[in-house]
């Protein structure tokens, strides 16, 4: 893909895959420490007596993760990648330590704003994988994307 | 409410607001460095020029301190605070550095799972209010929580 998109180089079906990331203890109980202080996500003992059944990460710090990987994938809005919302958003696994997560992205919608001549509005899919093949997170998002002004 | 809630104990309209956090530039920085390296989240003179016109906070910063405050406040699930997925997820408004926010939670549906007699499933509406008392995040999310055993 081009190293600045815009909504002109943007198609239905597009797709990229970015790098990987492995999750390990110590990055699952930080992230938790800081915004998601339930013992499941900080305590390897009370997490297998939990609904998890062993350490997870809380889905927050998936989501995370997840932004991270496509914030450094080949998928370059010229403004940035800016979501302004979801329409679908779920963890349908856990994400363990150990895990090795990479995420894949794909263009579902793509159009001009009606509100603003300068800017467009893509939906994309990115599934979150682990090493297993499994997702782990879904989310269908809607990102602004400037025009080519011409 | 009770400190350890059951399904038995949840009903629709029930609600609960949370402490405040202040958000500053550092939070909002650090939080980038992490999980959203974009220019218009880590530098001002850059995010001044961004659709953002300012530094913003990345929208997954925002959703991972409202689940901080979420953990922190009177909602208290029996088995934690565990959700599957989202209905809907949006950032109506940037989160900017001296914002102080809180959440404001509210059940909108409950029921027994179909699958498992022992856990029920809830619908909870979260807002995140800045101190203009404008929603910074929105969403709609499903929740696992226990059935009392009897």
């Amino acid at each position: 893909m081009p190293e600045r998109l815009y909504l002109e180089d943007l198609h239905v079906g597009q797709s990229w895959v970015s790098e990987p990331h492995a999750i390990d203890a110590a990055q699952i109980k930080a992230f938790a420490a800081d915004y998601d202080p339930q013992p499941f996500h900080l305590d390897e003992e009370v997490a297998e007596k939990s609904l998890f059944k062993g350490l997870a990460a809380s889905g927050w710090h998936t989501a995370a993760v997840t932004m991270k990987l496509l914030v450094g994938s080949d998928f370059k809005p010229a403004a940035g990648i800016i979501g302004v919302g979801f329409d679908e958003l779920r963890w349908p696994k856990p994400v363990r330590p150990g895990d090795e997560l990479h995420v894949e992205g794909e263009i579902l919608e793509t159009r001009a704003s009606r509100s603003n001549p300068r800017q467009g509005l893509i939906k994309v899919k990115t599934s979150t994988i682990n090493q297993h093949g499994e997702a782990v997170q879904i989310s269908v998002g809607n990102l602004v994307v400037p025009r080519r002004q011409t």
